[in-house]
């Protein structure tokens, strides 16, 4: 292997997401009209490698014995500046293609393709908005899944460490 | 933040994939109807937290000057120690589900769903084989996309280095 190349520049594609890059701690709390309410702990990070997309990486952990519960990764991308488009795997089984808008505060999305392994979750919708306020950022998902309408489920609030 | 736990033994679930846990390097040959053949360095990586799945994340480079090609994430489960599922994100706008068997060695796949962002390129079918040999690890995925019917794509060879 050669040696590592220096950190390229972000790509011009998405230059307008630069404030998201980075690690980003807190807590959230979710809920669903299936389960009992619970509180956890996340982490995510929007990192790059100098083309037109951001990596996007979550964790979250219970609250307080750090057990893991939740985790996603893929990829956001940015078309002609403001369309979004946001590409996931889910460790259940599930994969979500979410598009919308990005306005360099909030990144608003909603699924237009989910799909399934056969042992998955019947999940059939997801909406999600990013919103960035300085060094915090808040998230909120609604879920339609197992015969339940789109409905909340998720809402964060992380502060950058990295 | 608490202190991080100590490393969790893997899930009963997925204690037959063992084998493919760690860090993965080598090179690789892509090809495809439409577009000149080419060689590329590749990182693959299997991981867990203790959960019914494995965490995987790919990288390649092009050679010989590793500028970043394409990256997968996502996440590989075992149904009843025989049935395997793959979720998948992929940075070029498209998610992968793909389902098939495990026998300890060979990893055969078959894409059941293919979701695709409005920007994306018309991926429509993919079918991946891993074939683990002892600190070997090689792959083939053939793909159908742009009008090309189900064809040959990539195949590589990698060495466990972690």
């Amino acid at each position: 292997m050669s040696t590592p190349a220096p950190p390229p520049a972000l790509h011009p594609d998405v230059v307008s997401f630069a404030a998201l890059l980075g690690t980003w701690r807190g807590e959230g709390r979710g809920e669903y009209p299936t389960i009992d309410s619970f509180g956890y702990d996340e982490e995510v990070t929007f990192g790059h490698v100098g083309k037109p997309f951001l990596a996007y990486g979550q964790r979250t952990w219970r609250q307080p014995d750090r057990f893991p519960l939740h985790a996603e990764s893929g990829y956001v991308r940015l078309i002609d500046g403001v369309r979004a488009e946001m590409v996931l795997a889910h460790p259940t089984g599930i994969t979500e293609v979410s598009e919308g808008s990005w306005d360099g505060l909030v990144l608003h999305l909603r699924s237009s393709t989910i799909g399934r392994s056969a042992s998955a979750k019947e999940v059939t919708a997801l909406e999600r908005r990013f919103e960035l306020d300085g060094d915090v950022l808040r998230y909120s998902v609604a879920m339609a899944a197992v015969g339940q309408p789109l409905t909340h489920h998720l809402a964060a609030e992380l502060r950058r460490v990295v």
